[in-house]
């Protein structure tokens, strides 16, 4: 246990992570105290939630700072997002190998750039020594009794997702090296910076979160890989649900890098989408063109909720599939 | 980047981290959403903060589970109770180097003891594999406007501690070799025990923390030192003190173990204390006898504030003395 003397933690943590972020009147007291103090508005609940990207477990040692504090995030949002929440305000744990101070610049301003562009304020910030690691923690607002959950899809509901699936996973697999290198690209080099893009740099659907409050039955963010999180989704609505392989949105990228085996085999099981799964009655289904307006974001219908339990793949021909894989892991067993 | 496939980490978090702390009837939803859901009280302010403990540099590799999940609450509680706040709500970012599930049950048992003691309810969790690491953040209310700074000492204020100081940096110098292991005790392993405590299971001042709202003009938790901490308090309220090094409150144990000089040296420099350090006018001072027999903490008056800068440290003999270290820092320069 290093016991060491001199005053760069402080001056690090002060310089970079002092405003980052919007600038909101409900921050009391920012950074720089034992504690923050903000307030929360009246009649709304708070969603709270933690993300923790950890270096060649969620990112290659390679990644650009930058990148790394937007998608540390950005995963963080997306949690939010598949709650109804507009975000507020987050804490940010740090673990450097190092004081490189560049480094933590870039890693701010990637980090403020989205905190500001969805009005979220860095009230709080720990800087240590260690294994490069970011924890993120987010609070949300939501009129009370009006977040989305996990539980709440009823039999004959729709599923829907938003955006395309996939891609992050085929750019790891198709467009860099196991070490995070780029691997060559041809004519498809646009199409590989698109899907880099779409790892690295996530856009959470906040806007389309708080439109879906009120309409989604449930919803759950696709961080794992559709088919895992989407059991997740079924297993707290205690349902099951029958999806049409052949029904999931695949960007053009994807196919075009990766041909549609391996592209849907990545919408299914691939991580780091960071889409929206919800449900939503048959009723409401009318609503998607508008919502999918309004959010800029496509949403696409897969399948429907089942009163028996289970997952049911169909492809193309209507035959039923058993996927191999179901979602991402760290544990494995 | 890793993609494997399980179902480890979900029942992992599920098993262990599902029902930990205190029950409180302001959490909507607990863990195992995609974020927690908590209703603040009306005329609140949130007092939010984080603390990060990384294996090899916060703590030994061979430190208990269940002293770990102490100790990581209880640095952030100590940041509520240096701001008067109230625990209430808390995330946890755990990362392993492997799902070794006992680890996880005693780690848990040790976070949910105290945490039940004191009112707070986990909410999230998010487990990933890599270096041992440990990140909670809490969060805590405080009734609109009474939350106590390190910005507020005035001049002529007694600069006041807790309990006693550097007994945790004792433990670590004189209990413990460098891998961490216990050092060989003769007479006084009753006294290396007590110290071993002090260092592995830290009680946070919360009651103190309330008792001192509309009392103390300034506070911080020392958890760097006293000196270094001191100097922040005294940075923000943009003013100095002096202090009487002799007034420092060592413990009996840590006399006994490591005589008087290092004892008084690790109370000025040492890491880890978790007691209070607060100032309070003159006039106010009367009421320490009665908030340490309510608190159930010994306070001791160490030195003033005084208008002009700096911080200016007198032995016993009234000489002035130059501190050789003012705290403890991750990252040296």
């Amino acid at each position: 246990v290093a016991t060491e003397v001199g005053v760069g933690e402080f001056d690090l943590i002060r310089r970079h992570l002092q405003r980052v972020g919007a600038a909101r009147a409900d921050v009391v007291l920012g950074v720089g105290d034992d504690a923050a103090l903000v307030r929360p508005r009246q009649g709304m609940e708070l969603a709270l939630c933690v993300d923790t990207l950890v270096e060649g477990v969620h990112f290659h040692p390679g990644v650009a700072a930058a990148d790394l504090g937007h998608k540390a995030l950005a995963v963080n949002l997306s949690d939010l997002a598949a709650m109804g929440a507009e975000p507020a305000w987050a804490t940010l744990a740090l673990t450097l190998p190092d004081a490189d101070e560049v480094w933590v610049a870039e890693f701010a301003a990637g980090f403020s750039a989205l905190a500001g562009s969805v009005g979220l304020a860095l009230v709080g910030g720990d800087t240590c020594r260690g294994a490069r690691a970011v924890s993120v923690q987010v609070a949300g607002q939501v009129p009370c009794g009006q977040a989305l959950r996990r539980r709440g899809a009823q039999p004959g509901d729709r599923v829907v997702v938003s955006g395309t699936l996939g891609d992050a996973a085929i750019a790891l697999s198709h467009c860099l090296d196991p070490q995070g290198r780029m691997l060559p690209a041809g004519e498809d080099a646009a199409a590989r910076q698109w899907l880099l893009n779409r790892l690295h740099r996530p856009s959470p659907r906040l806007a389309l979160g708080e439109a879906l409050r009120g309409v989604a039955s449930a919803c759950i963010d696709i961080s794992d890989g559709l088919l895992g999180d989407l059991g997740h989704l079924l297993t707290e609505s205690e349902l099951g649900a029958s999806i049409e392989l052949s029904w999931l949105p695949l960007s053009a990228q994807a196919l075009a890098v990766a041909g549609e085996s391996a592209a849907r085999a990545a919408a299914c099981a691939g991580g780091d989408d960071y889409e929206l799964c919800f449900t939503i009655s048959e009723a409401c289904t009318m609503k998607l063109t508008t919502l999918s307006a309004r959010c800029g974001v496509a949403l696409t219908v897969i399948g429907r909720i089942e009163s028996e339990g289970g997952l049911s793949l169909r492809d193309a021909d209507g035959r039923r599939v058993t996927p191999l894989a179901t979602g991402y892991q760290h544990f494995a067993r």
